[in-house]
């Protein structure tokens, strides 16, 4: 089969660790379904800022470009937390999703039946909950115009929130789409009360949801989706938003599965390009010590396999993996109830990759 | 005493029940403790929009400006919902927060006993938690310059998010004090690896923090306080955010507590003027029905007694009635386990005034 080339950015923290497993699920795939892939490797984050002092290389992403896919492990960490902007881990993240023109963050919020307990949220509330967050991720008010100036009252700082009306259209577009292959419910995220980028978003939302009549849409205030997630989260499908009211949403959802270590997330542009990467972040605390969990990087490359290849036979592969793995008993320490039967990263990674 | 003025907005919906008995408390407070109130009452809202076209009357403000404090109900319903911005009701709110300079938004979330299991979040994780969200209310990306615009791209909307270190010093002092009378911990919530506003406040925090030196300062990023809310709700003791943050974590933190139909909020500027209101809003589905909860309404008066006027005895007097008329089983149908057992609204404020 043709071959596939993976930019891969194993980043900080944790990251070339989880990486590192994803890798040997990627070899263990072209074994067993033929595949090819080509593998690149790439400075990104706090590591390329120590080592060539820009956390986004012109190589790193000259790579990605040419990429068919990419593959990001986490990046950041306190090391680099009080640099200034331009020497700063999420500089770089920004800056990659900007060039690459992923406009768009697919991430699903489920629950691992392992990990039932594991979420605050009482079981019986959280049943069912299997909803998926698709933030716009390359407008608003993370790109628009920032600076400082000198006010009547001091010193003073702006940000600009933009957004113009084809962006909005094409992120909501997707979330359509995405909808239309689930339950068929979007709920569209704004704070049309008082936001003018709002209330073009909810114009265009209506404008265009005719046109997949069967989908149900539901507008609902940010305020207010805080809360329902909290009340009734498996009432929700699909949620679309804006980049700022996704970064948060997104995170709340996520967290409150209880499942935050398990949770994959893909960032698309146009066409089946995309960058795949785990929810949780670098975790510095734990990096370096081989006890850190694969399985979100892992499920990554199954979002891989399924978004941008269309592999949807070894995507299911490694999730059954997965799973069977799970069943077996077999945890690392984060989801492990008790923790001293816990196995490391690499254990982790071998159990899955035997499984597949 | 002195004669207190108080400006009376009962607003829309469930509004002019829920003040109706606050109202009581405040005649029976006045028998009891030889306090002499001046109550006045202003339209606002959808029913000022619809007697009088603007949701802010100017004979309202007025009234307001010469208060010492004001007592709000709730405004909003879906009938003005899709009305042009001048004539919505949150135009309003926005507008009197402004006129009257009321800053900061103080909303306590706190978790009642007798609805302890109401919450999702499980017992274990709710216990303890006794939080305040000090929220900036009169700037951000509420009160900056929106438009709209014709772009390379289309139409184009535009918010702008402005903040001056004179706006966020007040908030950020306010904060500090209100946590130095609590657990002296104070979390900063902000995005400040993206927003230069962020960044601003974080300096700012950082800059005064010396002068309350036996305050424990956090720095938060907003997507992570959305998460942590839910892991570990009972660490928080006061967090202070941005308008737009604070919108949106003050109900998350309302919410999680599951007592949400309980909670009384304050809105203060310099001095001791006040506006208080419940933190739930119009609730237009079960307005007219005499089954509302006035309990936050009646709360709000407490927190009004000793915010505003010095009178803590009397505000714990009410506090203490409605403890005790939980205590003996009353309640009404939100908060009811047997809903064939739920009292009226009259009939819940009639037993807190009896108890006071
Ligand atoms: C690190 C930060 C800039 C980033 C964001 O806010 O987008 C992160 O929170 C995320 O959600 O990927
Ligand atoms: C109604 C709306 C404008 C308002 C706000 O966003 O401030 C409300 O959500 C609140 O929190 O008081």
């Amino acid at each position: 089969s043709e071959v596939k080339k993976i930019a891969v950015i194993a980043g900080d923290g944790i990251g070339p660790e989880v990486v590192a497993e994803a890798e040997k699920v990627l070899k263990r795939t072209e074994e067993l379904f033929g595949y090819k892939f080509e593998l690149e490797h790439g400075l990104f984050g706090g590591i390329a800022i120590d080592e060539r002092g820009t956390p986004l290389p012109q190589d790193t992403l000259e790579m990605c470009r040419k990429a068919d896919a990419v593959l990001l492990g986490a990046v950041g960490g306190p090391k680099w937390d009080n640099n200034s902007k331009e020497l700063r881990p999420e500089t770089g993240l920004l800056g990659i999703r900007k060039a690459l023109g992923l406009f768009s963050n697919i991430r699903p919020a489920v629950v691992f039946d392992c990990l039932k307990d594991a979420s605050t949220l009482k079981p019986e509330v959280l049943e069912g909950t299997d909803l998926i967050v698709v933030r716009e991720l390359t407008g608003g008010i993370y790109f628009g115009e920032k600076f400082r100036r000198q006010g009547a009252h001091g010193e003073e700082a702006v940000d600009t929130c933009v957004y113009n009306v084809t962006e909005i259209e094409r992120i909501v577009r997707q979330a359509f789409e995405v909808a239309q292959k689930r339950s068929k419910r979007l709920a569209s995220v704004d704070k049309a009360n008082v936001l003018e980028t709002s209330r073009l978003w909810r114009e265009t939302v209506n404008r265009i949801a005719p046109e997949y009549a069967d989908v149900e849409v539901e507008h609902v205030l940010v305020d207010n989706c805080a809360m329902q997630l909290l009340r009734r989260p498996s009432s929700f499908d699909v949620i679309v938003t804006e980049n700022m009211f996704g970064d948060i949403l997104s995170d709340e959802a996520a967290m409150l599965t209880g499942s935050i270590g398990m949770l994959s997330s893909a960032s698309l542009g146009e066409g089946s390009f995309g960058l795949y990467e785990p929810v949780h972040g670098s975790a510095p605390d734990i990096a370096g010590q081989g006890i850190s969990n694969p399985i979100a990087t892992i499920l990554s490359v199954a979002l891989m396999f399924r978004l941008t290849f269309g592999y949807e036979e070894a995507a299911a592969a490694i999730e059954k993996a997965v799973k069977n793995v799970l069943d077996a008993g077999h945890r690392t320490g984060d989801i492990a109830v008790d923790k001293s039967k816990a196995i490391g990263t690499t254990a982790m990674g071998d159990l899955i990759v035997a499984a597949i």
